[in-house]
């Protein structure tokens, strides 16, 4: 979707950028996943979006497998997420926390709930170990064999 | 740092992309939290990119709040994250694990670690009443009082 402009990148964020992270990208998959829009002139008229941007983000989603085309029974072609479509909810869900403390000054305006519940959706980090939630701080990056092996691979290192 | 393409956006993940949602910015982010840059030449080396985009980049998030600049004892100029730009740091995360599960064959090649114990750090959500982790497809989206006030505002319902 970015014409691979990440390709050096030894990154797995990078590459998920690589695939969603173009202009209205993240917004057709939030309006897809959460307000189960499915149909083109859906997302052309709920985003405002320019048609021939949209039918070029859509057709890229199923290009990367995270939409497929199903004729509905209606005529109209739609467009449904695929597991790997869906799994972006959290980090749309990750996105709106940030904006809803930082830049939402009414307050949040769209709430995450559990469907079966009705309580309240968060994103927590958890450690795997110790089973805390450590603090943004104390979050680090380590590389792995497998970075090695893909900078060997690129001459890197 | 979009130039407002999302104004009649009611969302905090549209108002997060509009602060963070250009090309290179994420990555920038990245930079910053995990591997310690500050200096205009280490981003511009470390991401290969060009020095013009950078620089808007850069200056964009000190006006945005995600960045200060310092003058180091160096005499170079430091951009430094603010709590508000550490505060991407789920963001990445939660994109990383979208990249190691879809987009990394040879397998992850960063791993998030708690430095407190090494243990590996994830992304879950969690539901704040039941307590349990939802599917991703239990996770609903409902809009809240401050989604009305704001339609409201706007002349939208």
């Amino acid at each position: 979707m970015l014409g691979r402009s990440y390709d050096r990148e030894v990154c797995s964020a990078a590459r998920a950028l690589e695939i969603a992270g173009e202009r209205w990208s993240l917004l057709i998959l939030r309006n897809a996943m959460f307000a189960g829009m499915t149909r083109f002139t859906d997302f052309e008229q709920g985003l405002g979006i320019a048609p021939n941007v949209l039918a070029t983000r859509l057709e890229g989603f199923v290009a990367e497998g995270l939409m497929e085309t199903v004729a509905a029974a209606s005529g109209h072609a739609e467009y449904r997420l695929t597991d790997k479509g869906l799994d972006f909810k959290p980090v749309i869900i990750a996105l709106t926390e940030w904006g809803d403390r930082w830049a939402a000054p009414d307050g949040a305006p769209i709430a995450y709930r559990h469907s079966g519940c009705e309580g309240t959706v968060g994103v927590h980090l958890q450690c795997g170990e110790c089973g805390t939630e450590p603090s943004l701080e104390e979050v680090v990056a380590r590389p792995t064999a497998a970075m090695a092996l893909a900078r060997r691979r690129r001459g890197l290192g």
